[in-house]
């Protein structure tokens, strides 16, 4: 592939991850990034400990910066320049430079969108108050740490049950503030079963977050144009802070302006090799619909993780290469003080939905021998289909060394395994790191029964 | 199945577990077990952490005494009972009771051979001072540990490089005893490749273990009946406590004098059932020959985790059932101090003798993100056939949390997942556990580019 010019959208996960892939593929190529925000290639995800102040600086979270990619990747990445047209006839987008207001047309031979998520804030009274924190871009967490750092909140309420609540919540109570958590669900988590869910509930509570469940959010009270309080459907919670944490949607409004076919929840379309249906447009990471490998369907995840290996996969594509992007199982992973959770699969809800009949699991073990210093609780849900025993999905809550074991029932999801392989997998044992049967083998033998 | 007669010879890993598979499944059958230690289902793993007192008392690496299996699951097990002769023809067992030393015979329907491994002791000058321990029994590690409780040894000397030779080189550290090593090979842990045994050298190093690598035990030096030195072929290392940890063999010498036919390193040969080929007489755990699921041939292995699967599968045949055992990949995993090394599949050593055409690839990550407290170094060495790319072996050696990732490659290895698929496994991910990339993919990504 000779000299031509890509342009991307997006300057974080997915669209430097394809920028840095074409580099290395086709060193002719003229690779040109616009990013709105000030930084490129940060970890959103380390945002919550940043917060927390368990990383000390925001300098920390960046993996390269503008001036790397130019200098060490000859990539043109602009920052506080944002795309608000793209003009697939004419293969150009409309570039404002967010400094000095001015707007021009760059063309491209190819377009990468890896414009990302944006955090679901609902308009309601109040909304707009000061005090009240998002969390997406490495500038909203510098927001919101010099916002603890100054204003010394005592009182926190986090709305939000998911991972980024659970992180936010874990990272106000490392600062000392006192936590409310409201959650609209009967349980925190609900990407997990409810009996898992109420593990996570209760490991909050154990860390002294105070839960409020099924209640939702209706607004704001502020004084003098602060948040003072939360309004849920039940009470009102005083609050010098809020974060809210209530998921995240597609950024896809300029995709959809430019007629570039959306599916789930809004997301970009793209085939396994990350193309949009539109020649020479490619969209990746946060703002594309992925598929679910186990459901079949399609599937929106909003993950640091798969937003890189998607970048590769464009970037490998955009290079001239082939690469294709399989799927993903929705696997997550979070941590709230000494308590890890993780997931990965479809969950009961799903496969009700989808009409799979299914055996469902529970069992309580021990992360490490149980004589072992530091053997913690550890509790393993596995979810296979009835009658062929194929594992469906799992979910794990527990103490430290607990999550990471979700990746092995990744890869049985990946290879199709029945619980009844997962009885055999010869897995490492030693007392410092698991029981003589691994906590998923001893799932993997109830399921065998249950089947 | 009805009323039968199960006789088991050997009352830990997989002796048990098959009998309490039994039980379980087979409520009329009458079961047997005769042990010749004091001891039922003990930890043999956890030996080296009673010895280094991480454990307190013996007694927490029992899983089940004698008493339990009795009242509990009807078991009679028989502790201090030895049997001496197999007569496979009358289908009977000569038993010696060890403390009277009366011998009498016992019938059975069916036999199961749960003898065990025994540690590899050389006879040489010397070796049958006091102050020369191996580790077997828990009645080995109760006297080992007493040892060290009352004689409080200033110098330790280990012999061998392998797991149990790093194990109670950590528990001679633990307990503030200058240690040195000693082993035959140019690096420790042979099962490694010497590139990532190098670093398991420098770790043991780091943690202030003396090592004599490539040097051979020639013999001891004593003093009024007490060990006063270890001999090797370069040196005298003076010794106030020696452990053997050579490595251990099947005990199979009862199956030997029975007829009953042997295989790899005198393992009992068993079919993927675990019987022999003897009607009537099966075998499981560290006396028997495995199938290793990569190379394809025999291959022994003695790890409490292959003696429990294969004893539930005996046990699961033996009452009626059917089950099989497909065979191990040789995982293993150690800990010394705050390093820590696993493996599984084929080395380059296998990998050559076999044939085989391979990529050999190392990384160095780190074991959650780089800006997360507590990342540590890990380094992941992936070996994958020529041309199809299909994974063939791993091994790892980090600071804490690097070794479980070992379980990904064991699932892989297990699902024939080329070093192309495991690219794009939807591992999970959060700054705590991972960097963006887990190692074992940013392993795999650069095997499918040396590929």
């Amino acid at each position: 592939m000779g000299k031509q010019r890509l342009v991307v959208i997006g300057g974080d996960a997915a669209g430097m991850s394809a920028a840095s892939k074409v580099r290395r593929d086709s060193p002719e190529s003229e690779i040109l990034v616009f990013e709105r925000s000030p930084h490129t290639s940060y970890s959103a995800c380390g945002l919550p400990y940043y917060v927390g102040g368990l990383v000390d600086s925001a300098e920390e979270l960046i993996s390269r910066t503008p001036e790397a990619f130019r200098d060490k990747y000859r990539i043109d990445a602009r920052v506080r320049h944002e795309v608000v047209e793209i003009d697939t006839r004419a293969a150009r987008v409309r570039v404002r430079h967010l400094e000095n207001d001015q707007e021009w047309w760059e063309s491209y031979d190819q377009l990468l969108i890896a414009t990302g998520a944006v955090p679901f804030c609902p308009e309601m009274p109040g909304s707009r108050a000061a005090g009240i924190f998002g969390l997406s871009t490495l500038q909203s967490g510098i927001r919101l740490r010099k916002a603890v750092d100054e204003d010394k909140p005592k009182r926190a309420v986090v709305v939000g049950g998911g991972y980024i609540g659970l992180e936010m919540a874990e990272a106000m109570v490392i600062r000392g503030i006192e936590v409310s958590l409201v959650t609209r669900g009967d349980e925190v988590m609900e990407t997990l079963d409810p009996d898992m869910g109420a593990l996570v509930s209760e490991a909050l509570e154990d860390v002294g977050v105070t839960l409020y469940r099924g209640e939702s959010l209706e607004g704001f009270e502020t004084s003098d144009g602060r948040v003072s309080a939360v309004l849920t459907n039940q009470r009102a919670l005083p609050a010098d802070i809020v974060i809210l944490g209530m998921g995240v949607r597609p950024n896809s409004s300029l995709a959809k302006r430019a007629g570039i076919p959306l599916g789930l929840r809004d997301a970009i379309r793209v085939n396994d090799r990350m193309k949009t249906r539109v020649e020479g447009v490619w969209a990746a990471g946060d703002c594309v619909e992925s598929l679910h490998l186990i459901s079949r369907r399609p599937f929106y995840v909003a993950l640091g993780t798969v937003a890189n290996k998607q970048g590769v996969v464009a970037g490998t594509n955009l290079a001239g290469g082939y690469a294709t992007f399989p799927g993903v199982l929705g696997t997550a992973v979070t941590k709230v003080c000494k308590y890890e959770v993780a997931r990965t699969g479809l969950h009961e809800k799903d496969l009700r939905e989808l009409g799979f009949e299914f055996t469902s699991t529970v069992i309580q073990s021990r992360t490490r021998a149980g004589y072992y210093p530091g053997s913690g609780r550890i509790a393993v849900k596995l979810l296979a289909e009835k009658k062929s025993g194929r594992l469906l999905g799992g979910q794990i809550v527990g103490e430290e060394g607990a999550a990471k074991r979700i990746d092995v029932l990744a890869t049985a999801l990946h290879a199709g395994f029945t619980v009844q392989d997962m009885i055999n997998l010869d897995l490492c044992y030693a007392p410092p790191y698991s029981p003589v049967w691994d906590p998923v083998q001893t799932a993997a033998r109830k399921a065998v029964k249950a089947g």
